[in-house]
């Protein structure tokens, strides 16, 4: 039987001009191929200089997205296994020794392996999911179900998370919600991308995205057909009152309670410049809350759709504070954008586990849900805290923000030392990202993101046992 | 706050020419549209005699499936709430009392309320989920779990529950698997999508479906911008030697272990003649293999996918053995596909949570899995065998075929007497599907399917407490 090794060998034949068998494994599409390329070097399938294809040609012979590939090889140059040079494009290190290869001249350096420590945003801390009580609220859950409840039910969901979720909305996040308005979905991306098709059959052709912002989710829109001119971000949020002047759009795609990745909650102007611009232009707010409840100094920031729940669509999640794993997030849609999301989710997108939803139910009506969120809240702020006083000891110079609220700080560097300081952190088992990963600039606009050098942290995800290690790498690579 | 009923009104003013509120809500879109219509017939928003806008154009305007619609009118149709007349459309049946509308003239019969039975095909027992046994392995699971697997992880799924099915296929099915090649999708629906847009993504234009057979299938086919030609379905399974006449079709879609919903196995010498044309002309072969457990007379079929991996899509799901609510469900696809499949499925496509593949895992791992088969093919048997029993003393010229396997049987009945058996049953409060509900013919193809009249009849379902009044229902409305 032909194994996976052997799958995407043609086409990697066809872009190498040889016969590189890429084993697409291992968590996730761009893991997998990260993990298959760093295999190909280290074994000495890539010879040491060899040049890659452009990520633009790799992702069409594989019949992927171009961002995955242009991810996967960033993050291998990150590193240390790949150089990319301007004008030179990118190469297979000179100093990568193969595995098994014929001995060769020592490398420069040593080989390296999977990075030690990792600081890269997206996640919260794995190893504190509350395994006891979700266990509990599962026992619960699957006794007192209905038997109807193993079915394929509601398209939007079960009522009894949809009723908890309404409730906890109401209550924690000012979001004016009610159990028919909210849709399960299989985290914010499932529900972006069915906001984004409900959007294009609309007749919506562009919604504006910020910058900085994450790309993966330009590409959920862009896959509807959608146009994702950026909106800047400065340090009081995106810049909402440029929104009249982006021509065409017709929603726009906002992290107001805490910006993704620069940290700051939106200017109350500019909550309000939003906010006139959906009521002025009929337009619509798609407002990604994806870590609201963890605010420090004060209360959480209300979510932006109690100020006008026509024209916001609202996302939240529990993959922030809980686990990405569970696959649950939930939307709150105007009314006039509600039969075009259930026509997008489809009579047979049912693809949230009914006990799962049971489960998390069960989990946030019985309050557990809440003590969870303020035990992490407490965790993530000394994490915090450490970080702060760790910088403030050993590099007096970084200034540190977007500390109010979140998982993620950012770190202010010297300018031009940005590119300089993930790679020395690479170079110490480190994965951290740089600000610049989030940025992105197209046509249409004249105004342009200042030069800004910074990391963006994600102090949350790292386990107990690893966090004073990431803290005293991250310090020693500072400049 | 604008509530659901309000939602689609606009839509719905525009089609009926005033105000009706369509509330979707209730079990899934085409049960919350069928509630909704239900209901402004029994208040009497729908006045007797009132004609219905066409299944075209309410479904155009609701933004859904011209199917759901359609399969909606045909439910008010069979419970007696509208009727539909050849040339005339769809109407609101005269007989119906307006509850809360002013008293007029007694209705000839009754109004209908929700069916108290049914035997519509396509659920397992839901009272018989193995509440106990599948939180014994909840619990394993959790506390194993390493928690890297409350993260994204894999998108194929976790590698434990690819393990586990690809065992348990490779045992039970006959598959052709390794772990690598599983893919993990929120149900058949979902893999189909997947498929689908593999398919059309590799210049595939056509996929030919069984008729009979299932239409919401064609629908995902549809949706990725397949043609659907017709392959008829007589005696002996769909006719595959057909295939050969099929202009410009890529693949078939079958279900060759139990056919849906004739409920004959594809016979030996036309799952040769399906390979052979996959062979010849580079088509895919896509094996929906829903029920493959419950065969009651001798050993399962074995899969198709067997005889040539390369060359058979494998789809498999829990939905049947264990619950549609678990959405969870398999694909072992050929080499050749796997690349387009995962790149359709992108790198956002984690639907189904990590907790419950890993419960899945362990149930199956644990010979749980096995044990629940083989406990509800012992208990469906019975049921089979009191249906035969009880048709054989109270209707004995009506044959039954289909019985070899499965959860439902068909129920041969005299020419032209199907829609007025369907609605005699709908009369006593049992909904019962028609053969020519699955029935499909479209161009192309000069061979027709004769004229058969027949039930098709989900013994399975029914709770053991609605069984008896169930089967003598049945019994009662049989000519």
């Amino acid at each position: 039987m032909t194994d996976s090794r052997a799958i995407s060998s043609a086409a990697a034949a066809s872009t190498f001009g040889w016969d590189l068998h890429l084993e697409l494994s291992g968590p996730g599409l761009r893991a997998g191929l990260t993990g298959a390329l760093r295999e190909a070097v280290r074994t000495g399938r890539l010879a040491p200089g060899t040049r890659l294809p452009s990520s633009r040609s790799l992702a069409a012979d594989l019949g992927i997205a171009r961002n995955t590939v242009a991810e996967s090889y960033t993050e291998l140059v990150a590193e240390g296994w790949l150089t990319a040079r301007q004008g030179s494009g990118t190469r297979v290190a000179g100093r990568v020794r193969a595995r098994g290869a014929a001995p060769s001249a020592p490398p420069a350096r040593p080989a390296r392996t999977r990075p030690a420590y990792s600081l890269v945003p997206g996640s919260p801390n794995l190893a504190e999911f509350p395994r006891k009580q979700w266990l509990t609220a599962a026992r619960r859950a699957l006794t007192a179900a209905p038997y109807e409840a193993f079915g394929l039910g509601d398209a939007r969901g079960r009522v009894e998370l949809r009723t908890a979720v309404a409730d906890y909305l109401a209550r924690a996040r000012g979001v004016y919600a009610a159990p028919e308005r909210v849709v399960i979905c299989s985290g914010f991306h499932h529900g972006l991308a069915l906001v984004a098709r409900a959007l294009a059959a609309g007749r919506v052709r562009a919604v504006a995205v910020e910058s900085y912002g994450f790309d993966v989710y330009r590409d959920r829109l862009a896959d509807a057909g959608l146009r994702t001119p950026p909106l800047y971000v400065d340090e009081r949020g995106a810049r909402t009152e440029d929104l009249a002047r982006l021509r065409g759009i017709g929603a726009v795609l906002l992290t107001p309670a805490h910006q993704f990745p620069t940290g700051v909650a939106l200017h109350p102007e500019r909550r309000a410049a939003a906010v006139d611009w959906a009521r002025a232009t009929g337009g619509l707010i798609l407002e990604d809350d994806y870590d609201g409840e963890f605010r420090y100094d004060r209360q959480p920031v209300g979510a932006l759709q109690g100020l006008d729940p026509e024209r916001v669509v609202y996302f939240g999640t529990a993959s922030k504070s809980l686990a990405p794993g569970l696959r649950l997030a939930w939307i709150v849609p105007p009314a006039e954008l509600f039969p075009r999301i259930m026509a997008a989710k489809g009579a047979f997108d049912w693809t949230s586990s009914s006990l799962e939803q049971l489960t998390l139910a069960d989990f946030i009506a019985s309050g557990a849900y809440d003590r969870h969120v303020r035990s992490m809240r407490l965790r993530y702020r000394r994490r915090r805290d450490q970080l702060v006083t760790a910088l403030a000891e050993r590099a007096p110079d970084i200034r540190v923000t977007g500390l109010a609220a979140g998982l993620q700080a950012v770190l202010e560097l010297p300018p031009g030392t940005e590119q300089s300081v993930v790679r020395a952190a690479a170079g110490r088992g480190l994965a951290v990202s740089g600000l610049a990963e989030f940025g992105y600039a197209a046509g249409g606009v004249d105004w342009r993101l200042p030069e800004r050098a910074a990391l963006v942290v994600n102090y949350a995800a790292p386990s107990d046992s690893s966090w004073a290690g990431t803290l005293d790498t991250l310090c020693g690579v500072m400049p």
